[in-house]
């Protein structure tokens, strides 16, 4: 935790908030923090700054709050992501929220498990848990938005040409002859498939609306690991 | 498992092995193999190529092999790396195996915590479970070699000379001015610091050798994202 999030409902008066619970032990047993120290805090969705410890009672933590900067700048890119396994997905709702993701589409594909859309972790509460624990990793505030599309064939024909506008889009298909590209300076969309890849016919529907196979090289690497790994090599 | 990973006392006679155990239940179960099928297999620190399965009994699974094709080429770097926490070791020795890195020292740091050092996941044969898997995911068969650093200061001044050589090094810390480098051509030295990072003063040693802070951005990351994030980048 680089930065305690702050929520509305933490607000008690203009400028200050009272903790309990988690943030609370972690700032006094992990940061040893004592009244009259600051800590590094940002409000949900909002504003950066600090916060000065001016109260700790036996359950709460009251704090008074300058927050004058803005989170980190997102990061330009909508993700595409075959739905991971449970295990692997907060790992990569983690890894994605603190790199800076703002958008995830997670998508059925043919080597999608279907058991993996029944899993209780594609509640928005439990995705949450994950994506701001990112956030605080990251020193950032702004929570991603995650979206669930089971159905390949719809969200690809109907729905993901409007999310691409004019943005380049490439997925990413080990073995594919076009490298995976750099320091790209504009928006992109990136599709990710499952453990094996997406199948011909997938990648075939994805290039017909002008998505771009590239690869990393020839190591077929976990989506864990390709998560950061693409997002690292693209900007 | 990409790859059905063999080693020396798999070899019965000639190009032919026979596996139990761990190996042989996922051909049979996760590749639903039968006797004539072809699978991927890569002989430990040697060639890649194919098992023809000729004989399945109740508890072994004898193959054929052509091996005829070298790994793929390893990644030219030298990872230095805090001591993580054990649990993210395991990931991190995982997501390094599966990107094709073969040599890593794992150091101590002001903020590794002392019991880092005595987990049991830093014999040899548990790193190498992690490490081998790693293999299997790449299609890889060459092992990562893992030094074990438990001080410093005499580490770096009295051993990491002699390892950088002539090759660029860059320690990795958040907020260095200095942005990390993109598409090196050559071998590069890579440190990355422990969760909060290198203190100054093990900075300054770094750097007094010839270490390069750079950074992916002013968002720290987790080691297990950061060491993907930091190798698709300067790869």
């Amino acid at each position: 935790m680089n930065l305690i999030l702050l929520f509305e409902n933490d607000v008690i008066s203009r400028d200050v908030v009272r903790l309990q619970g988690r943030r609370r032990e972690h700032m006094l047993q992990v940061l040893k923090a004592t009244a009259g120290d600051q800590v590094l805090v940002g409000m949900l969705n909002g504003l950066v700054g600090k916060g000065t410890i001016t109260d700790i009672t036996a359950d709460t933590l009251t704090m008074e709050l300058r927050l004058d900067r803005q989170p980190p700048a997102p990061l330009p890119v909508t993700l595409v992501l075959a739905l991971p396994r449970p295990k692997m997905l907060k790992r990569v709702l983690f890894a994605a929220s603190s790199m800076g993701v703002k958008r995830l589409y997670l998508i059925n594909s043919f080597r999608v498990e279907k058991s993996f859309w029944k899993s209780p972790l594609l509640s928005v509460e439990r995705m949450h848990e994950y994506l701001l624990l990112g956030l605080e990793q990251a020193k950032d505030t702004v929570v991603p938005e995650v979206l669930l599309r089971p159905q390949f064939r719809p969200f690809v024909e109907d729905e993901l040409p409007a999310i691409m506008e004019d943005s380049p889009a490439f997925v990413a298909h080990p073995g594919a002859e076009e490298p995976c590209p750099r320091d790209m300076k504009r928006y992109v969309i990136l599709a990710i498939g499952p453990e094996g890849g997406f199948i011909s016919y997938e990648i075939g529907k994805l290039a017909s609306i002008g998505f771009i196979p590239v690869s990393l090289g020839e190591r077929p690497l976990r989506v864990e690991t390709s998560v950061p790994a693409l997002l690292a090599r693209i900007f």
